[in-house]
């Protein structure tokens, strides 16, 4: 078994999501079986949809700051339950100094390619700044899938499901927002969406239990089965 | 702020359940408004119950290499949600070098005597291990309550609640373990208890949500409280 290392607070309810997924993949019958995990949650690290629409405080050298505070701590592997923050990966693996740090957003797209085959019309549902950076674009692309950017109105809705004053980062993960996140997703699915892809670790607390019924693809979970995956391995 | 340790694993949803109610007691709209929290989940560790009652492996090592991990990682209080592991506080304390190791039994017992005042009997829903080391029972009778030991065949309800095949050890947080909760907390209430400590941190994860109605005290919910109020000091 190897160690696990989270590089999270981005949000923090966000990083205990990844932590319950990761518990949840794992097959075990006693505190033993499961894997070493060390977590830095650092919520101060600096908004990172600020720093890429607006100009506002860099937040790669807090990022980089925790992915080494993380492997001097043990970690083997690292996971960041952010996927606006992956804008800034080649830097946090500069600083993580050999240990690997997985691409949630490679990792989502492949899976999203499997799920719903080649060609398949996905929908992003992200922050503006995720957006902005193309990551998603760029990896489900290189997958041959066609990628879906969310109208402005839609938009708006997401936004404040994520930032809004009752919003997931607020505290608010309740029944209203994951009715408002469903309505979302139908919306997207009546414009022609073939999958949605909850691109922002806030959006999947609003989805409930996963359905093998919508294909609402979560990263989170992806995430989780490649950390316990490389965990487990001899 | 102050940055938080948590010393977990033991189990592993209890370490979650303590960040979870951490975050809770945060006043936070935002990432930003957060504690940063260092975790070292070590489900590792070996089994508290197996060296207090048949001579284990010894867990101390263990504990206190995390305790050390936590603090050269900058972490500025420690919490540790396994309250058999309060048995080797001191030798915690020792390794975390002057950073401030919170005492969840005694914080506890403080917390029962406040919510029951003095005199009032309360039983101790705990492993046989913590029961063996009687730190509830001292801490206890120290602020003036009276400390109840659950008859041997409610232990061994409780023992499998928390250890059994289906227990909460074994990823069991289900409805039917709630339910069973209930009823051996119903059947201590009858045997004349006035409060019960799920003094067992897999145990609150079977209380649902903390009820003002029900005199049952989650220590978990206490060490969280101090924790934030620790972090939030100037």
């Amino acid at each position: 078994m190897r160690v696990l290392g989270i590089l999270g607070g981005m949000g923090p309810q966000a990083t205990i999501d990844l932590y319950q997924k990761v518990l949840n993949y794992t097959p075990a019958t006693r505190d033993q079986d499961h894997l070493q995990v060390l977590i830095w949650s650092d919520p101060h690290i600096p908004d990172r949809t600020a720093a890429i629409l607006y100009g506002g405080m860099d937040p790669s050298y807090a990022l980089c700051a925790g992915a080494a505070k993380l492997v001097s701590g043990g970690a083997e592997c690292i996971g960041i339950p952010c996927n606006t923050a992956h804008y800034y990966l080649a830097a946090v693996r500069r600083a993580a100094q050999g240990v690997p740090v997985l691409d949630m957003i490679e990792l989502t797209a492949k899976a999203a390619r499997d799920c719903l085959g080649t060609g398949a019309r996905v929908a992003i549902a992200a922050t503006q700044a995720t957006l902005a950076t193309r990551l998603y674009d760029s990896a489900l692309a290189s997958v041959g899938l066609v990628p879906m950017v969310p109208s402005p109105p839609e938009q708006v809705i997401i936004d404040d499901l994520i930032f809004g004053p009752s919003g997931v980062k607020a505290g608010f993960v309740d029944a209203n927002n994951c009715r408002r996140f469903q309505e979302l997703c139908v919306r997207l699915f009546s414009s022609g969406a073939e999958g949605i892809i909850a691109a922002c670790t806030e959006l999947p607390l609003l989805a409930g239990s996963p359905s093998t019924m919508l294909p609402i693809i979560d990263p989170t979970s992806i995430l989780a089965q490649a950390l316990v995956s490389f965990g487990l391995k001899d």
